[in-house]
């Protein structure tokens, strides 16, 4: 009979027993409580292709192997492999475990003796950064006496990897087991992220560590580091140091340095993940100016300056000699093809009570439209960007604002209604331009209840539009922003909440069973409590293994 | 010049940085950022008269001293003072950091030499458990060579401790200072507690101590122990061992063995902290069922039983038999005066579904009326509890159903809207009983924002009533039901949101200048943090030491 890896008991005296305490005087959300496991046990994000037998063989700690295929193009040189390998068996085993072999196990005539990993395209991809068009498939056969995981790329075999340590699962003995099973897998959408924001909270590096690895558990791509923002400016530019110097909480405690910035994009890249980074302008800025005089637009109070300073000062050459040698530092940093660029949220007050900003508004016959002034600071800034080589992504309001876009943009929607963001949907990809979603996924936004199933619902394809706008929605990132989030809460805020968005953007769009969903998804948030990684829960529950930090 | 304890920058732009993102799309909170420090530094909750003057003395880490005063009734042996004066030297001093000491500081003749501590009644307290009557007052006069804390009692030496841990604060080369102060303060109410749910979810035994010296952080000095529920049974009954056998998630690794509770109760003791366990019967009794049978009333589907079970079984005598040995043990494993006897939320569907129970109603002369059975169990068990010398506490229902009680138990207010709660906190004490609230303070109801301010501008004496009446308010509890938390979120859940009912229940009634408590509580936040607790931010903002686990 098929067990889940985790085993989580589900109660079935739950949904009597939960109602009144916390009632009353709300509405309650949408309560549920599987009452069994589900067939796919604590698969999560469900592969596209799965077929579970009865059969299970047994895994023997001491001789189990993880191990290159003779045919694999990826060979022990292969860091990347090798230290998944390494990452997944201690996953599997449970690393600091230590167990006895006996007779029985070392000759047990129904163990599994390993995993096999073949990669199939010459160039396996060791050395090289993810990409959205990055071959993310996989096939995984488990029966005896070994099994196979076959990828084209090392990103399928990543992805394989963890699917099979989720397929593995403890016996009433301890005893670890798997069942003969056939997996083909690959994702729905090329572009699966999570924004983290280090701006209005500092992230210590081993925050972001930690959830890049729980990314890599769900099957995420992208982390989108919302770097800096108005509240502080953490990056160290070694081209601006003054920048972090005066504009973060902290010129040492609270930055992050290019050996730091470096870690946190190998780190990510041995898991497939890309980091892609955002230097949010010309709203969004305030921690800019501290650091760099004359960048911001300073404001006035009637005839005089406030001593307030607003957007990105669009109207000086200096400006955009500044973003282009940001900017060339920033693409040769960060290696990923894409940039995000921001431009959302601009506020005009400030520009409108400048006079030198009124008088170039006249010169440039822009009239009291400020609207035209901030596209022609995203225009200026687009074509420094792109002489980096660099695509960008941006806010929806400069695609809304009509700002002219190179081909590839990637145009990103995060405002209004579940109809709004529809209509959006629609005209971005109308318009025939890569369309990504986020509105539904503000996992900052909080609620009582389980808020999961919400996000489990929304699908970036939900909208009217022929077959080539859908094929234009790359994907979708979930957002947890950082004004009520730092070091103490984050991971718990974003796990297992994140993991439903993670389904949403991997699965088959026909995968929408909640009650199936909540038993798997228990499971799976149990064995990122396992593994160390402070998911909460969703219901009351328990897990074998609990959290054991405070 | 005073300098908060925890230095916390407030964000002059913060305002204005933060609109967008997350709203758009739902109505905002109102966003509440100081703009500059509270004159009471970091003082949470606020003493009942403070005067700090700018004069300040240097502390030496290696000279200074916290000890009994002569003419101190409590000496070296009062154990839980000398804990106390080690706890806090560590706070003071941070428990990892070695100094060097220096000429200047050896020889500072602005340093504070130490602070003694002076219990003036004959009987300070030192063996004895914290009651409701306890006197928790304190005075401290901080001022060269010696700083002097007086208390009646070591409970409000405890408290006193804290104080003035709290005002010492770090220069900006790290030097330990603190002010020339001089400070009386008393509870407003002498029954401040915290409810944590074990029951939904196990809590470890490290988390439930984590969180009491939290509590002793922030002056709270009841924990409020739900420790059974429908879900699961975690106490080890010495009498009915089976009850945690069968009713807990796990017999060993989720139960609270009696040498766990022993430890519970004299953690929490030696902080001056009262623990008030509740066995909530006859409803929530689900896991109950498990390992004893017949305790539960049997449904029935038409002329059959269904399978499933009810509240507890109140026609048997078998029942109170049960009862009376449960409690007995109870009564001798929990040494406060009280015992919550829950009685909320009783479904009568079970008991009307049962031919037995039909029976019995018509024999008894109830008619239909359930809620009379509901009141005739409750009065044998309140008989019950009443002849092992207990006190009780109970739920709103049980007053509400007009069940006879005796003149000291304290009704605890929990259910209904604003107006309805007021309304109900009128009626019990116009009644002449002893009433607690916790309607507004239900924590587990988490809503995106600053909901600390909501907790905080409740006031449980916000009634029609008079000052008799008024006198009647013992108090208010924080209460964290276990649905949607456990061991990996429930701390930065709980604080520093609970600390806002703490300061609501300890200082003045005057003390509400949201703008003030915002600035106090952001530095207290970051102590917390510095102490090791994951207490959450309120809003964008950073920790000098910010916190060091994921």
């Amino acid at each position: 009979m098929f067990a889940a890896a985790t085993k989580v008991v589900f109660l079935l005296g739950a949904l009597s027993s939960c109602r009144g305490r916390r009632g009353d005087f709300i509405d309650e959300g949408v309560e549920v409580v599987a009452q069994q496991s589900s067939k796919f046990g604590s698969l999560w994000p469900l592969p596209q292709n799965v077929q579970i037998s009865e059969v299970s063989f047994k895994l023997a700690r001491d001789t189990f192997q993880i191990f290159d295929a003779k045919l694999s193009s990826a060979g022990p040189s292969c860091s990347l492999l090798q230290n998944a390998y390494r990452r997944y068996y201690d996953y599997i085993f449970g690393g600091l475990k230590k167990t006895w072999p006996s007779k029985h196990e070392w000759s047990d005539p129904a163990g599994l003796m390993g995993l096999q990993v073949l990669i199939t395209d010459p160039e396996p991809g060791c050395e090289q950064y993810p990409s959205v068009t990055a071959d993310e498939s996989y096939q995984l056969f488990v029966d005896q006496p070994m099994a196979v995981l076959k990828a084209p790329k090392v990103w399928g075999a990543l992805h394989g990897l963890e699917t099979f340590s989720q397929l593995v699962y403890e016996d009433e003995f301890g005893a670890k087991n798997v069942n003969m099973t056939s997996i083909s897998d690959f994702p729905r959408f090329a572009h699966r992220g999570v924004l983290l924001d280090s701006s209005r909270h500092f992230l210590p590096v081993k925050v972001i560590l930690a959830n890049l690895e729980t990314m890599a558990m769900n099957k995420f791509n992208v982390f989108h580091w919302h770097i800096v923002d108005d509240p502080s400016f953490p990056y160290l530019s070694r081209t601006f140091p003054q920048l972090s110097q005066k504009g973060a909480y902290h010129p040492y405690t609270h930055v992050y340095t290019p050996a730091d910035v470096k870690m946190i994009i190998e780190f990510a890249r041995l898991r497939g993940i890309r980091v892609i980074p955002e230097f949010d302008t010309p709203g969004h800025t305030q921690s800019w100016g501290k650091g760099q005089s004359d960048l911001l637009t300073p404001c006035f109070a009637g005839p005089k300056p406030s001593g307030s300073f607003g957007p990105v000062n669009p109207i000086l050459n200096t400006t955009y000699d500044f973003m282009s040698r940001l900017f060339q530092e920033i693409s040769t940093v960060f290696p990923d093809a894409y940039v995000h660029l921001g431009g959302d949220e601009v506020d005009f007050t400030c520009w409108k009570s400048n006079p030198d900003v009124q008088r170039f508004m006249e010169q440039q016959g822009f009239g009291q439209d400020y609207g035209k002034l901030e596209s022609f600071y995203i225009q200026r800034l687009l074509d420094i960007v792109a002489s980096t080589k660099k695509g960008y992504m941006i806010w929806q309001e400069v695609f809304d604002n009509g700002v002219k876009l190179k081909a590839d943009t990637l145009i990103h929607v995060w405002k209004g209604t579940q109809q709004q963001y529809q209509n959006e949907m629609a005209k971005v990809t109308s318009s025939g331009y890569q369309a990504l979603l986020s509105t539904p996924w503000y996992l900052n936004r909080i609620a009582y209840g389980q808020d999961w199933q919400g996000h489990y619902k929304a699908d970036p394809q939900d909208f009217q539009g022929t077959d080539e706008q859908k094929k234009l929605v790359i994907g979708g990132e979930a957002c947890l922003w950082g004004e009520y989030v730092d070091a103490t809460n984050l991971t718990p805020r974003l796990w297992p909440r994140a993991s439903a968005v993670a389904e949403r953007l991997w699965s088959a769009k026909t995968v929408t069973d909640i009650n199936d969903a909540y038993s798997r998804l228990s499971s799976h948030r149990c064995r990122m409590v396992e593994r160390g990684i402070p998911a909460e829960p969703l219901f009351s529950s328990y897990c074998p293994y609990e959290y054991k930090g405070i």
